[in-house]
């Protein structure tokens, strides 16, 4: 997705600024959507059925759902004359709406065969002709309304782009063949992984969250004081060389690092290394990519921890992690620029072949999402997005961890730094790093 | 499959006959492996990953393992030079055999995308055409026993035509949206069911099993003696109306028709019907079936029951389950004749359409398996067959039922009076019914 | 208990011969309520609670549940104007009898304190009372009828004294401590197994089950024909040395001894030995007895296997499991005689120190329960007894197997050659072994 | 316990006041010590055997691990020539100190009938002794380390004396009939709940976290700055009679209220109302309290709530949940009084019968435990205390939410305001209720 994307520059609930035109968002809508299905491309009809856990979906659901997300918020409350395309879609691509009714149990999306990819296809240019066609002839009244909400599916979509990466990597992990996703992703240059310096940060009353103008997601708001004693960052994420140092020192042997919860994952599941590492007969690492299996670039992003094995490695390294308010106050202001989905790697590079800033923090957005020690909760005065939208966001505010930047497989256009991801503890297959910090 | 199958007419053993020619194993060989790639064909890619359950399997599993069979037992063995046609496939296609190796997890068998449809398409093309070559080149020396192999592994693909219509129709069930296998089946006309009436047997000794002359498998040896006291036969199936009695007169409430295995069944699965009967809202009765969902049949036999629902339904019909000795001295020297693959209804059937007995048991072959009393045990001094494929059957032989007969999806030519085909207790995905029993 | 048990020497339905005088069964009803308390005796209460697995009851809940079937079938519909000692006893204490009412879930035996054990025994001693009184008074025309019932709760009480031993060896052995049940038990002789001869038997149309005069289990009828071809059997049961050999030649590590079920709990549970051996630091067997920790006696019989295991060994061995019908035609005639529970080993013994044949069939009764091959089913034109205490036996005629004989914690007075004790084929935790047995 | 608790009066790690005397610690210690044996003391045997979810302990284990914390903390390392008293009881009451070695599985504590009550009482005079003889003998060197130590260990003890009574609360409502743990519990009077009023609280920075002087546990420091914005608290506990308004206007069956988790805990548990409710058939409530069933006792605080129905009510009431810092800055201050275990209600009462200020917060400290919004997470530059005591707090600090003040089953000596309180979300076995905040 080359260009960038059109941001609604007004608050979502009063109107500071003109709400975008109707060529600026039909242009976003079209990319957007072509996108998700670019990336689908790639993939067989037998890969985008397959659901390899409960956490992940199959492709061929993403497609759907994403559809289904205009249908229901869009079409069916605006569309005049609106026919449902099909009744039981309701049923089987609502993803967690209790306020719109029933919905497919997600632990059985694969056992769903029908819509088949050709189907969904369908589905998809049916919906998307008369998306283009409300863009295009509705009433000025609605618009502003219409504009934020197609903004939001935009969001949306952009969020389950990244979600197909993630979860086809893990589905085609669970064979023995190692099966690559694509053979032509871009090849990283060699490079070493920048010195580790420190920045430091001083005591004050900093102010995080999002101001409301521009898009955002509910749960960014509102923009709020925190107070931070004196920290330092790392100036950049934890390579797999250090990580290996943590593995070889008998890291997911020793329980003194692991908080509890994490020790048993250790130890039930069988955790050696990150999930997708792989020790070769002759001795060395390699590791499982969207691009098939890899050596370990050493100095690459250490990805795919879970938050337990994040925090062991941080204790282990006499560190911690740092909050989600610490890494909002030191990343404000810096560019969203890094290796994210338009780089076309698809996976953490050691070498910054981007252009970057010299000193200060680096890899703040791209390669892995960071994990913070931050629970994942309502900010101060916090309220859901009225209607059914909120749903979104704020009843998954308990027991999962706050992730901030972006990853490799992130839209450019979709990072900000205010953006709050959350997953629980225990998940591995996102793409997730981190990064130290210390206190003073 | 039109054409009848051919017989290896020599006991396994020893060689009283000449075994089969090359034409007509070669015949035989392309039909079989011709008919299964048929039975898939209406199925879309999407359709054939899917294992709805760890009993089922996905289409191209059952496509895929039934080429392996041939690979690891004919052509690794015999061809000479052979090369493996991916050293993967043996980990992913060996259903159970522990004397070839490990294998792949089966309730995990879903979760594999790769090798696809097309490509397992291949395999099978690429050891078709190593199998013709050996079937025309193999030295005479060895051809009797090349021939019990690959008779054996004609049977064993017949076996998995079978379960892959029955898993596919479970796989089909789980979407809401019940989807038809095909949808142009052939059409059953209208018809009552015939009338019941009884059939009585003399007390005696008889003998039940296989001779050993043609194919058979190891589990129907040896013919042996039984002593049965007397008792008699319903001439026909159960039917949906029948049993649909049992369920209005709370059948699926009242613990005392149900052993206690079969209570818990009914209570933590919620069963009340069975599998596939569906309640419509005007309160008529739907099934689901290869075709769809239909009205309920009344005068067609009742299908899906497990041996739990068949033996609550004897007890409170006032009867009994036979044995398999029972069905076996009734059912020996009747034609193999009935409702089975080659009707193309695939799906038990109320009228009788095709020439039958006037008189004496009806449908001991086709529309479904008959549940027995008996558990699958050795006969009398059984041994398995030699090597690993002595694992086939013998290694089951535990907690599970006898059934007899043949189904609707059975193909005639793999029908025999002495076949014992076996499940357990639970199981209600396959075309299972029952013929009433009783005492002298 | 010294004496003899007085036995019902009137067939059930009919009245060949007069029933036992009250002054017979008021004598049995003590002694075997007496009995049971004295092997409650040696524990705590503590000991009384625990519930090891779903298939161990806590040993208050045998001495509730036996007095229960007093009062629920007797008291309740025979003694005037009964009133119940505690509604919810009701509830607490009804094992499986659906026909009675609701049942506390058995695997939560363990979750329940009260009533102590100190009330449970005033509950006994209330129902004891009541039950001598009724069996003093009862009107004589219901005295036949009573009768019958009487000496059922006596042989049900019987088979609780059996699992009150097997689930408190249980219970304890989830200790590290190991602590034993009882530090006084009968010391048996040092000794050696007998010498193994086979015993052979002709092909013919042989009788087994009862033939229904004096006291039997309904399981156990009608009596019936079955033939079997030649067979013969092991003079005496598999020792401890030999099961070691089949231990030490890898046979938990060889699938293909193995049932396929089997082969699945040896590597799900991690079974490398029978249940309760421990391999010493030096290298020496010991094993886990009523006694506490012992060391292993290689001539006595082995004991706690499952089917599996008894079957996996028949097959190392060459030989097999006999069927119900060859060791009940063997056995017929041979004494009741052997290491029952009256010996006071409470645990197989090597030397046979008690007076036995010199030659022929030696332990058929005591030490332990032999496997047979054959799966527990309703004989032919069984019927269940009549009302509630129809569900005593027959709903459980499904995916178990036949035991015969008789083992160390079973009554000299409750074993019968006629007996069928069943079940399930992983159950370890009961003294199970075998007996060889071979075709010819 | 009537005398109040010794403080350490000096920083842990420092010494800016001398540690308590010996005198006063030996009181400290028989007191507590104790303590704990009187509220076991009414339970039968049976009693404290039982382990009624993976979460409770059986009252035996808690009595020794209380004990085992002693002999391992203190007697090993500080008593000279210490002989352990069973070695095997260090591998049964160890509860999770990794650092300290391998331990019994939690859920399986319930499966160990010995030692007995009377075993796990001489082990605690033993160790009483032994203690004592330490206390009065020990090097005045080591003196403040040991007491230090002491402290901690009676504090544990206090910890156990809560759990002891909610773990026996669970065990006893196991059982449908609803045993009493005690008859003869103090009868608050009759009384209303106080009519509730906001209290505000104005923007700022504040300080929370215990300063390092007097007893405290790790996880309370180190004291720190916290940023608030105004916010208003509710001037007492949310009521049965208000809680049960919720009930009744659906709550249990609408999810706009619900966290996602809670919604699956309320469909998958089959949640309706509060743990302990129950209503009876005249359609008002009863509960279930440590005094047996009693009628719901409207102006009493509502109790037992897990995070989600505490959450899920105050959604429902447009209110929130308070963060632990806007409970702490409230409370700084308030005298520790209220319903705690010197009252001998064991459950929270309606009537106000202790002297409490008339204005202002009141119920702060008695009780219930009050769910604040908080994830229980290390405080700003936190360390765990040093040696394997650190495994104490610090690694549970994940997927928990913090609870402030305490509850009526807490001993006054044990409660402070900058107490934290931790438990997974889903917990409804603890005494636990809410109290509702505003923002503004």
């Amino acid at each position: 997705m080359a260009s960038a994307f059109p941001e609604s520059r007004h608050a979502p609930d009063s109107a500071f600024a003109p709400p975008p035109g109707r060529e600026e968002i039909l242009r976003a809508f079209c990319d957007v959507r072509r996108h998700t299905e670019a990336l689908a491309a790639p993939l067989t009809p037998e890969d985008q059925v397959v659901q390899s856990m409960p956490d992940t979906s199959p492709t061929k659901w993403h497609l759907a759902h994403t559809t289904w997300f205009f249908e229901t918020f869009l079409l069916k409350p605006f569309y005049s004359d609106y026919q449902e395309f099909n009744a039981l879609y309701a049923y089987l691509f609502n993803s967690y709406y209790e306020g719109i009714g029933p919905f497919h149990d997600r632990p059985r999306r694969g056992m769903i065969s029908r819509p088949t990819v050709d189907e969904v296809a369908i589905y998809r240019s049916s919906i998307d002709e008369r998306m283009k066609r409300l863009i295009e002839d509705a009433d000025r009244n609605i618009w502003p309304k219409l504009c934020d909400l197609i903004v939001l599916g935009l969001n949306h979509e952009q969020q389950h782009q990244e979600l197909l990466l993630t979860d086809i990597k893990h589905v085609l992990f669970q064979n023995p063949m190692a099966p690559a996703y694509r053979s032509d992703l871009a090849a990283p240059g060699q490079g070493n992984a920048p010195p580790l310096t420190w920045q430091s940060y001083k005591e004050g009353l900093y102010e995080i969250g999002h101001d409301g103008f521009g898009f955002h997601f509910d749960n960014e708001c509102p923009r709020h004081k925190r107070y931070s004693a004196a920290y330092s960052l790392a100036s950049r994420l934890v390579t797999n060389a250090e990580y290996l140092d943590f593995v070889e020192d008998d890291g997911y042997r020793r329980p003194d690092h692991w908080l509890s919860d994490g020790w048993n994952e250790v130890n039930n599941d069988g955790w050696r290394h990150p999930l997708y590492w792989r020790k070769q007969d002759d001795g060395t690492w390699a590791e499982f990519t969207l691009g098939g299996l890899k050596s370990l670039d050493l100095h690459a992003p250490v990805s795919h921890l879970s938050y337990y094995e994040a925090d062991a490695y941080a204790r282990w390294a006499g560190k911690r992690l740092p909050t989600e308010a610490e890494w909002e106050v030191a990343a404000a202001g810096t560019p969203i620029d890094g290796n994210m989905l338009e780089s076309d790697y698809l996976h953490p590079v050691a070498h910054d072949d981007l252009k970057r800033s010299p000193i200060g923090l680096r890899q703040l957005f791209g390669d892995v999402w960071e994990w913070t020690s931050s629970s994942y909760a309502p900010y101060p005065s916090f309220k859901p997005a009225a209607g059914t939208v909120g749903e979104y966001n704020g009843k998954f505010m308990c027991d999962q961890y706050v992730l901030k930047g972006a990853s490799c497989v992130t839209s450019a256009s979709h990072a900000r730094v205010t953006y709050r991801n959350f997953f629980p503890a225990p998940a591995q297959w996102q793409f997730t790093g981190l990064r130290l910090a210390d206190d003073g």
